[in-house]
């Protein structure tokens, strides 16, 4: 593509995307197409022949633009609701044309060291201590699996080497996590060949928060068992409800333990940079491992998962392998290679996007979007307390509201019949294409949520959803009745 | 920001990056930056009022462009050399605005499909069968681990809920590899559990392609031992000499053995596109996996690995988990949701820049590059062979020629003089800034090697190269005497 092409269609994007990032409700939130819809509007080989960018883009607009669901719209309030923010979309751009590959400190200098920065910055502003060192990794789910890994390699002598399998030393492996913990921690655990059935679910009391006695009793049933505890792993917001688990307690436990202690905080971390709300935390100073997302609350663009470890040596020993094609003069000089602490080679500029939201925004800018999507969560959860036809099923901690509809013309429902008008209802708000909501399951019961997190998500999108919440309930009822 | 300034920034971005991807050569290839100096130059906390991007931006090109190491330069031959063309650029750009999660089919509809399409497009043009399901991943490391958890789950049975340890009934386990395989590899062994021991690097013949011969030693020996094979990887395109191991024998040792046969085509797999070069491929049809990096040589931005798998529902088998707050109604009607395929929960929208790129270049324009490139190759690689003061040591299949000075100056000199030599001559030929070249080590000798795949690299950068290998070769001798 020719310098002056590339700036035609540039500057075309540009105007289109910064529409976009201020216009986007013109779209349905969610998605209207079927399944193929996208596969059958596409030829099904690549062309011979180049196109112009002209037609890529109609049938990206023809094609795709449809079949967007739009997390990148203020009506977004399902799963852990998120943003890309210009700032972080811009720094994306940049990225993506100096194609940075940080694996050794050499190959990009630039991104070697913005990470060290970015990060401390972000360490500081949520209060953990400098102990923690840190690495950027695309997904939380990453993240988890290096904090496991490494814990692996702190509890199984020799594992690096000989590995699990065939070791008559070897007793079995177990790990503990909340009922309510991510799926990317079985994931982990399956993945490190530990087992699924090593991995504990602890049971969480009426909060939603893994019990502290029931892991104690977890561990010694495990120890008389013969069986190696691995790790804990607490999480500091969980995906249905975003409870927090009692991290100073299990803290405690793991440092008596001697048991390594992840602190899944992918979700609320970030929220620790409001003052008040840093008590939600108190503990994990004593983690060996945090994961903190700014992908999901902190205004940048897919994907950049923050890993903190006190103990980043370990994670080395797990990992660290030099071949000699990758053997650098600054390696042996003790300058940070970051693929040293992955097991990915390949590893994009993202601390770009952070370094320039953080600065964009600064920390008093964070403070104030995080402050009034925690208003915004509150005054949805008040409305639901103060409606007769609603009920909340949970603590609201954060952004997040889980509630369901219990219309009194339907007191004598039977619990699969309330699951049932629940899941219309939240079919019915979603087709509307104004918000979009997702679900969850507490105690046997279908669960609603709003999720607050796009930067630009108000108090009246949060009004809409109430208020198709509301309609709806009528409208069915009316329906059924 | 207001989409205003959006729209003032943006374009600004457009004409400087329109710039720098077409005059990149103003900059020295390899950074001149020592450790120490971004960190340094950058404050040690985060703002706590907001800046400006214009203020963002001015610190991005005073501390971050001098640190950057141009991968996206002409004169990049280091490594396995990439580009990230302008439609890939662009694509990311837009990829960013629109932040999609394609975790589940209904959270982008768009990016599900459309991964299925471009990958789809890809396996046609490298006449791959329509057997292969393609899923895309980050990086060649997480596909050829992918593959190795699924060849681990076909192999021993039960690993996904009783894990490894403690199992009496099940003996050690292992896996083969040519010397020459990827550290990637040796990482996603370590990390299943399997132990690094598990690992047998097969020796390669003197063409550096694995020797059948041996590993049929290799897996007998094992199977004398009670241990269980679980898997082969082939490398087409190795790392140092992007050599390639014969797929078709190997894959009838495969068969024969019932191993899981994975191909590590993570390099020079996109060769298969030019119908002269499929040769180099031939069996790969019997692979139970194949990786292929877009973002190495078919000039898509970083990162975007395409892992094909004949038995994609081993890789469910593995890792499918849905907790309820993921359960959708189209995944109970079988439609497709990537996360099923994958450790990783969140996807960024990958396969659009894969689509912009081969529909901007079309089929045509992609065999164009890459011959031009390998025809680039074949002259380096004769200019070498034509220099009494040099020698090449490795064939050159693709587009990496591998070499060294050896003067006749020097005939009388130590293998250690030799490597030393050729260290200095590395050096002084990267402080030129014009090319950036990498080494490795072959049969124990200080390789150097030079790898075109810049889209921009022309005959001139390589003569450039070739000059002052040339010149500064005269100039080290001239100091020695």
């Amino acid at each position: 593509m020719e310098p002056s092409e590339f700036r035609r269609h540039g500057h075309a994007l540009v105007d289109w995307i910064a529409e976009y990032l201020s216009g986007a409700e013109r779209y349905p939130v969610l998605s209207r197409v079927s399944p193929g819809d996208v596969r059958n509007g596409l030829p099904t080989s690549a062309p011979e022949h180049g196109e112009s960018f002209d037609a890529i883009f109609a049938d990206f607009e023809r094609v795709l633009v449809p079949a967007l669901t739009h997390w990148n719209h203020p009506g977004f309030l399902a799963y852990f609701a998120s943003s890309a923010s210009a700032p972080g979309v811009l720094a994306e751009f940049l990225a993506a044309a100096r194609n940075q590959q940080a694996m050794l400190w050499r190959t990009s200098p630039a991104s070697t060291e913005l990470e060290e920065v970015s990060l401390g910055w972000l360490r500081q502003l949520m209060g953990l201590p400098d102990a923690f060192e840190g690495v950027i990794y695309d997904t939380a789910s990453i993240s988890s699996l290096h904090a496991l890994a490494a814990a692996r390699e702190a509890a199984v002598p020799a594992v690096r080497n000989d590995g699990l399998a065939g070791r008559a030393d070897l007793p079995g492996l177990s790990v503990y996590c909340s009922e309510h913990a991510h799926s990317s921690i079985d994931k982990a655990v399956i993945l490190l060949g530990l087992g699924h059935r090593a991995l504990r679910h602890v049971p969480a009391d009426d909060q939603f928060r893994m019990r502290v006695d029931a892991l104690q009793d977890a561990i010694a049933k495990d120890r008389a068992a013969n069986l190696i505890p691995v790790a804990v792993v607490a999480t500091a917001g969980t995906t249905s409800t975003t409870s927090v688990d009692p991290i100073r307690e299990i803290a405690d436990v793991c440092r008596r333990e001697s048991i390594w202690l992840h602190v899944d905080a992918s979700y609320a971390g970030v929220t620790a940079i409001l003052p008040e709300y840093r008590v939600h935390f108190d503990g994990w100073e004593h983690a060996d491992s945090v994961v903190v997302n700014p992908h999901k609350w902190l205004f940048t663009p897919m994907d950049l998962s923050a890993f903190y470890c006190r103990r980043m040596d370990v994670v080395r020993q797990a990992f660290s392998l030099v071949p000699e094609y990758l053997r650098t003069a600054e390696g042996s000089r003790g300058v940070r290679n970051l693929m040293d602490t992955g097991i990915q080679l390949g590893r994009r500029f993202r601390s770009l996007k952070l370094w320039m939201v953080l600065r964009h925004f600064g920390a008093e800018g964070v403070r104030e979007v995080l402050t009034e999507h925690i208003r915004l969560a509150r005054l949805f959860a008040q409305w639901v307390d103060e409606d007769v036809e609603f009920e909340r099923l949970a603590p609201v901690p954060f952004r997040v509201v889980c509630f369901r509809a219990r219309p009194r013309a339907m007191a004598a429902a039977s619990a699969a019949e309330l699951d049932t008008f629940n899941e219309e209802l939240l079919a019915a708000v979603n087709a509307s294409g104004d918000v979009f909501l997702s679900h969850t399951q507490l105690n046997g019961v279908l669960t609603l949520r709003v999720a607050i997190g796009h930067l630009n998500t108000a108090e009246r999108h949060v009004a809409r959803a109430w208020q198709l919440l509301r309609e709806h309930t009528e409208q069915l009822l009316s329906l059924h009745r």
